[in-house]
């Protein structure tokens, strides 16, 4: 059913959920529960790393020890105060390109020296990777988003996660691995995150597992967390401390309840199989549309993103400007790329919208990128 | 009833309230209906100065624009984005003396030049605000709690805040008003806020209100707002966009829906009552110990901090020493001081304890300080 709003412009824009992808009837029972059990201590201040019971669940789920667990509103705030602690003095730090667009821009802000490494549907350009490893300064960590990537939803395979483990090791290399939308999975095998496969060869002080229940339960909620080695937690904390004195300890209470009372499994089920629909209803359209006619696009099997790259000639950002004209929005792609090109490319979202909808979406943009082909005299 | 911890350790010294203070089955009913009437939008992401209808509802109360207003998760984290965009450039900034010792280390770090203005029961000390304004650089703003100031429970007379308007006026200076123990009143008669008088002289733009529903409801919500002039109202939720991307959008509905549902006056009534016989338990075991003895403490009307005076040779950290041993505990006064001094005071907080707890509590205190007057030859 088509649940459009009012103005009838269908966004591939914003990475975030439609409405009913959010668990509300079972988040009010958990937010009784959470009433019943956990007010004396879950609404007044408390210890500026997060609810006890839900550091120790987060804990569990990842075998690491509670006091590696940092709980802030939103994994992104997480990410601001981890960039503050280890580049209180700027360093480079090595980023896929292209890269979540929010974090690019905050490690420019930092002061960081970028060293960019291409991503794509192959992979990561690891001889690029290695020759900075070889030759500079030793970077003061990586970040990395292995799954369902933001922007391109491509997933890293299992030899290159084998193979960025080795050199981590090899180097000492931090690697910071960005996670949100790893458990909406909807297709193909899960694969270990960068966290586990170095725990397991004792290098678990070389990793910083970061996700948040926004893309798992809501964002509104804002509980993101970390995952880190125990002194690194402590120094986040300590920022979060200075920040904002006590967390939103209240919402990690009703999280806490909500996975307590096991509703976890059957939401992502429902989810899961929610995105794949949204996924195919976007996919289908573009080869119906655009098949042999010279974009390109991923087709993911997790997560929020499709990645489309058009003809070099063709710029996204005309193209948008059609597209909006026509009622449909994206984000063309040059924001994620820290080193600057992308031109091309655009990242189209499909966690908002209704079945329908992105069906008359993809329509839409198909037909104005095949006006903008055809004027290019590609199609 | 005593409902002491394990340790039986009574504390004066964190600004906490006792979880019996929170109205948590009220709170659960508007969490109820907020999972029926704002699922769809507070379970997302949402604009970066809060939630719209308790943007609103503040406004209202305040005599506002919603566009005037910013909810950040608590008010402390509003302060830090009030500094960095007051403080881009660094400057002088006018301060009570004693203060919030948070805002003393924030304005410190901010590099803000501390123009420190005596507050004690009497009130300001206008002859060296005068002076400031008369003499120097125009301060960037001036941070005052006018109302059940923290840490010394005083409260500005009528015949000040008017004094403070006219001088905001004439010197165009910006008057930044943390009040959120105003509602806490429980004797005597409400005073008009700073705001209020500015905005009924024409100058609501030299005002920043800035309050929080974690005294007036729970702090767990992390739940702070600040009424201010549109345009820095603007530039404050784009430092919030930019360190959380959206703010806790869902305590903020639960909170809206707790005030919407008219709960707030019965429940700030109950906390009245509760902590009007705990400052009274406080004040009279004071009394009883250490009238004429030398030491002088505030009676407030409202609000949690009683503010302790010992004769000036007694140390509060000596005196904390003693009371730790005994079992009691309370923040010696001198990081409230932020041109140093405040080495003979310190501040009790009599919001978490039960009465008997407080009692005592205040027991073991006037045994320690009786102990060191003692000492002095002066009790």
């Amino acid at each position: 059913m088509s649940v459009l709003p009012e103005s009838g412009i269908i966004s591939f824009a914003r990475g975030i959920p439609g409405p009913e992808l959010f668990p509300a009837d079972e988040l009010a029972e958990a937010a009784q529960r959470a009433f019943a059990r956990h007010r004396a201590t879950a609404l007044n201040y408390g210890p500026p790393a997060g609810f006890g019971p839900l550091r120790e669940w987060i804990a569990l789920e990842h075998g690491a020890e509670p006091d590696q667990v940092v709980i802030t509103p939103g994994s992104y705030i997480l990410l601001t105060f981890l960039v503050r602690v280890l580049l209180e003095t700027p360093g480079p730090v090595v980023v896929e390109v292209p890269s979540y667009d929010r974090a690019n821009s905050l490690l420019r802000k930092a002061g960081a020296r970028i060293l960019p490494v291409r991503r794509d549907e192959t992979g990561l350009d690891f001889a690029r990777l290695e020759h900075y490893l070889a030759t500079g300064e030793r970077p003061a960590f990586c970040y990395l988003m292995p799954t369902f990537h933001n922007p391109t939803g491509t997933t890293l395979a299992m030899a290159d996660r084998e193979r960025l483990t080795d050199l981590a090791i090899g180097h000492d290399l931090l690697l910071v691995e960005d996670d949100p939308y790893g458990p909406l999975r909807f297709d193909g095998e899960t694969l270990p995150s960068l966290r586990s496969l170095l725990v397991a060869r004792g290098a678990g002080q070389l990793s910083v597992f970061m996700s948040s229940f926004s893309k798992m339960v809501a964002p509104g909620l804002r509980v993101g967390y970390g995952v880190l080695p125990e002194q690194l937690a402590q120094r986040v904390a300590a920022v979060g401390l200075d920040s904002y004195v006590s967390p939103p300890l209240w919402p990690q209470a009703e999280v806490y309840e909500f996975l307590a009372g096991g509703f976890l499994p059957a939401h992502l089920s429902r989810v899961r199989a929610l995105l794949r629909l949204r996924r195919d209803a976007l996919v289908t359209r573009l080869a119906a549309g655009l098949e042999g006619a010279g974009p390109r696009w991923s087709k993911p099997d997790g997560g929020y993103f499709v990645w489309l790259e058009l003809p070099a000639q063709l710029s996204a950002a005309d193209l948008l400007a059609d597209c909006e004209r026509a009622g449909v929005t994206f984000v063309p792609g040059s924001g994620f790329f820290a080193d600057g090109g992308g031109d091309s490319s655009a990242r189209l979202c499909f966690s908002f919208h209704a079945v329908e909808d992105i069906a008359a979406g993809a329509d839409r943009l198909v037909a104005a990128a095949r006006g903008r082909l055809a004027g290019l005299g590609a199609a």
